[in-house]
């Protein structure tokens, strides 16, 4: 547990039983002038896991409204495989706030190491984009069987 | 099982025991001209996802040489979350062939649906792009160890 | 003819009657980890020039169903002119079966030279995306002339 | 021949005869902010059409110097196939000028119609930058075979 | 001032007073086979600044028509600061023409120098895509206070 | 000023005197499933942003290490003019953070109005990717002239 964890009282988020929100692999097209893999094309992953994880918590439209302690530990490389876990840290009236750890499998490596952590919170909006109350969260969260309508309501 | 998987002898990942290859968002600048998901978009996905998969099992630099028994189930919509899933189907001396399954959770809905599968097959290729042996199949995936560099050879 | 394109009764395009449904240059953009071009990329432009194809010899708005028989002969590199070329190979009562085969012309070379060949088959949807028949092939392509309103109906 | 062309010499180019130098087809990722194709998007594409034919033409490396008489006529719209053809204007020491000429086929539309023009010049350059003389204009285009290296020198 | 703004009569922008329309950064995404900044990426920040001056002037929605005068005096590298600095150089009916200037910034160099210079010609249009009237050219720019509503019209 | 901003004694930047580090316009490929733009997107331009000004303050290479006290404010649409202002907020031995304020010009109104804002901490790097110490903060900061050689060292 890092100190900027310890600080906010953030769990490590526990891989094994938590599948990734999002995995994909840095490619040349996402470096910065360095020829590092861009600070921002980090981000928006971690923000696309948050928001895709708060989405399935809150049942529908989620926004970004704000992020903490978010650290860069290590250096992501192209062609690594990145990996975004995320874990609910806190829900509030309307908000939900995402613990979101960015893991890499380096090439040639069959082991994972973290390499970012940070705090995503998102508001829960209706269809004018206004904030609106989280439902109690959802224990049984299979209960939406496939017959469902498929498209967003 | 479907009728082009029994035509060649594809078995179904088990999702429960393989985890994603590739996990991400389907966004507004994957559609095509219909405003569906550009059919090349996950075909993208899915030759990534697949490369992965066999990058590690051939331990080094691999590229895509055959699609087969590529079908398109149903439609991927805009803000499905996409999942690629990855299973070993056959090991040549040079080659891999990895059996790639995408599946979707629609918006709103917790449960996962099929909507391609195909069979990618990749050679292991050397720095000079030669093929090359692929390494007996290792069991041990974890005898490389963090110390190790992380820059490919 | 190769052995794929025998097993499958393929024939080969005719480049000199044949214009290129699609053309464009490999950018640095469309690279892999390795600095070859990434193979998701060709499929997503061969899909895009087959999806062409067919949505003018259907009449309308096509989706990608299945890919078969689909080979890459050799890599495309950063700079080369790739070109698809497309013939219709089969035309179901909803379906159609494009042949694409993509060339390239190496820099410096005016030459082009064959990289991969595939099978694509679409079918025909209606402003519902259920499939329709595909109207009898036109062989009269230039019925309609350009005082037609030129958004789709 | 349009007012533009006439002021500036320009002959049209010949379709039959001339294959196109890029074809693709405009995406929804390419719209502006009003829902139509980016005028940067086709300028992009011209210059990328241009700089191919160019490339040929003087046999190496090329970069653009200057753009006149770029002319929109009509609007090209998302599911448009885009084509850019390409004739030499002029030829001096060291640089070249294309015309380039930018048609559609509208969707349900057989015929192809034009919607820019524009004259882009470019200076060959060596493997400094410096620019370099462009060798006699090759009517043996195939001298070079395709037994020669395909990287660049 | 250059030959070319000379022929116009294409004042320089003075940069004390003009802010710049649009800055970022050259990535390596945007570079060409040769590693240097794609001219067609260059065109793009070029007609979106242009764009963006014209929509403030014109008050709504705006096409581009014609591009003259187009120079690239120096190629842009990865990394470089661009800034796009923007001046209506002539006003008409239906038209505004505005005269665009591209500086860099390059790394370790807190000096600009220009690299293009352009007149990009819009034409005003209304929500059916048809030229109309621009409105007098107004001074008083900042008449529209922050509690006007913000969803454009 | 705003609550996070007191907390962490971050000024206001003062707009008449700071240029922009980064002005763009918010396309419609930047949207998220929602038809808002995409968080990660305006992220990602602060991080371009801050990492511009950390550059040359820093007179060298930098990388993101921690984000603080950001905040969405406001969302961001399709054709707002988006700028990001930066102020160095405070200066370590190998570190600097910058304050990052975002402000959009909406569609056919003149003012500004702040969307977000945060804290970017960079630390700078030395050709090999360790931190180095940063220079004393210079005053002078054109000392550097325009005859000096271009790319970065």
């Amino acid at each position: 547990m890092s100190a900027s964890q310890d600080q906010l009282n953030v769990q490590d988020i526990d891989r094994e039983t938590t599948p990734a929100s999002l995995r994909t692999v840095a490619m040349p097209a996402d470096t910065n002038p360095n020829g590092d893999i861009f600070g921002g094309w980090i981000l928006s992953q971690m923000d696309l896991a948050g928001g895709t994880h708060a989405f399935y918590v809150a049942q529908g439209r989620v926004a970004t409204v704000a992020v903490t302690g978010m650290k860069f530990h290590k250096p992501v490389n192209v062609g690594d495989e990145v990996s975004c876990y995320c874990a609910t840290h806190a829900i509030g009236r309307t908000s939900i706030t995402v613990s979101v750890e960015t893991w890499v499998r380096r090439r040639r490596l069959a082991v994972e190491e973290q390499v970012t952590e940070g705090l995503f919170t998102f508001v829960a909006i209706d269809t004018d984009g206004q904030p609106r109350a989280i439902l109690e969260p959802v224990s049984d969260f299979d209960r939406l069987d496939d017959s469902s309508p498929t498209t967003e309501v």
